[in-house]
């Protein structure tokens, strides 16, 4: 994990996350005991990023399974099945939700039948496995990610897609940790990433941490900084990757794809396996989320723009897999993704 | 005039300025009564917008003339001088200032020699003027673009090209008001236009005082709203536009460009004669005004990037003749502008 934080840790019987609203001023530690009060926390995006919402679903399901299994075998079962839904509501694109649950409902099935108690670990243990494995999968990605960085790159990144996205390490930052770790200079160029502010806030804050060398931008400064040559290369994460490679990422991440396309600037995604979403076929079918209009009014507690305007406020955005010059995955790099290629991923 | 106020008024032997940096929330008048004092309005973009920027500079040479009009005449001219300096160094990417400063020099020469409080009244009389035709000049760019949107259009915008950008009426919403007024159904999506938030906290309130529709979204979301089909048409202003037909804008101008070619989208920018600067053979030489950090690591009193974090803050882009789909100027719309259609637009 990077630097002196981590995003999601289990302890003492509760799930501590790092309430991202706060930073980077605080760096504060709420603690979560049920499914309801996860789902509170995805929605509310005191957790955020595909992976580590996937993590923290899985929590949320052991939370509950802990809190009920004192109780009746029905409403054991019926309460778990409520965490299910709520959890599976808090938040419609990113997929690593949807497959993180999938994991544990597995896990519940395979374990139907048993004591509540050994249920609850099994389901705890299940969360500790995904957990554990994003970070292995992460510093996969960013083996085989840091070598298309050449030494000296300068990188624009779009929105957080780091170790505060993820159990650690991260995915796009997780390429650049690599290429670092390897001997390389790196540098960043940070999107601010309007409205939510994750660049300003989150990326910079936790590439700060870490030492690595950071240049903060209004996303409007990408288009001007490409055609003056300052950038060598985009790298982004995703919320849901479809079978034919379509990418669904954090809204204006499409605009990226397009100027980096004009440009010749390679434009990569670092996506594990359980971001991308086979049943999809196109980015066409991904559900895109619309949040609440104060976000693009304002910020916090500030508002600028008029009283009762009227705001289109979607939150992602899909970027056709024409645009991508490949995937990063912890099975290797995929160019010029495609069904074929992207199917084949999952098979070998 | 748009709804119920002004730009920029004489009054009372100064020069009122809506103090745009106060917008929504409060419509106030400071007044200034020297050349520096308005210079220190536009720098600070108390008044902004190319022409705007114009007409204050010359209100701003004729106070400096009623000021210094009793004094001798060698402290006369050589605060004239000042004046002249003081007003050209305020910002350097908007021709217009420049241009403006140009017209009252031309007065100020021909005027030589005539006592001083002639000289005052006669570079007050050119302010007048030029704010008179700046007004004519919107109304007939309005006239001509007006055309060019269909029946139910709905037109993105970037920044504020408006009646706050200019003596009265716009330049880009110069066209949607005369559209509007031509009995035209035209609605509004308005860039919040980070960092300065012109389209959040001017555009969106200068089409509500007209009940204009309008929509406010991220700069980042216009990708994903071009690739839903739910823009017909893209109308920006410019700042300066060099004689092959490339267009200094506000910054994210050539994002938004470049995603309306990919999705066959119009785009068109609104630009009087005084923005264009036959000077300057393409983009590349026109200057881009970089501004303070503290613009991009937050907004006004908040701050939301962490402390000492490095920071880019361009605030032009250019944009290519070749993704400009017509200029609309008050001598008629220029369709795919090269140097050959500009030249012929002053010769005319």
């Amino acid at each position: 994990m990077a630097g002196s934080f981590h995003t999601l840790r289990w302890r003492d019987g509760v799930l501590e996350l790092l309430d991202q609203r706060a930073l980077p001023d605080h760096v504060e530690y709420p603690v979560f005991d049920s499914a309801r009060a996860v789902a509170d926390a995805i929605r509310a995006m005191v957790v955020r990023g595909a992976p580590a919402i996937g993590c923290a679903a899985a929590y949320g399901v052991a939370l509950e399974a802990q809190r009920l299994s004192a109780g009746s075998g029905e409403a054991f079962l019926a309460g778990l099945e409520q965490a299910f839904d709520v959890l599976s509501g808090s938040r419609p694109t990113a997929v690593n939700l949807f497959w993180a649950l999938a994991r544990v409902r597995h896990v519940l099935d395979a374990a139907r039948g048993m004591a509540h108690a050994v249920i609850a670990e099994r389901l705890l243990d299940e969360a500790h496995a995904i957990a554990a494995e994003d970070l292995r999968i992460n510093q996969a990605m960013g083996h085989h990610g840091s070598a298309l960085l050449r030494d000296g790159a300068r990188v624009l990144t779009h929105c957080n897609a780091g170790a505060l996205a993820t159990a650690g390490h991260g995915t796009a930052l997780g390429v650049i940790r690599s290429a670092i770790a390897s001997g390389k200079k790196v540098s960043v160029i940070a999107d601010e990433t309007r409205p939510f502010l994750q660049g300003a806030r989150l990326t910079a804050w936790e590439l700060q941490q870490d030492e690595i060398p950071v240049t903060l931008i209004a996303d409007n400064a990408a288009g001007l900084l490409m055609s003056r040559g300052e950038i060598d290369a985009v790298i982004v994460g995703a919320d849901r990757v479809a079978a034919n490679g379509d990418v669904a990422n954090k809204i204006g991440t499409y605009g990226v794809a397009v100027l980096a396309r004009r440009h010749g600037i390679p434009f990569y995604v670092a996506c594990p396996l359980s971001t991308i979403d086979p049943k999809v076929a196109t980015g066409a079918a991904i559900p895109i989320e619309e949040r609440g209009a104060e976000e693009i009014t304002g910020f916090g507690a500030v508002r600028w723009a008029p009283r009762a305007v009227r705001v289109r406020n979607p939150v992602f955005d899909v970027t056709p897999a024409e645009l991508v010059s490949a995937l990063i995955t912890e099975r290797g790099v995929v160019e010029s993704p495609d069904y074929g290629k992207i199917a084949r991923l999952f098979k070998d």
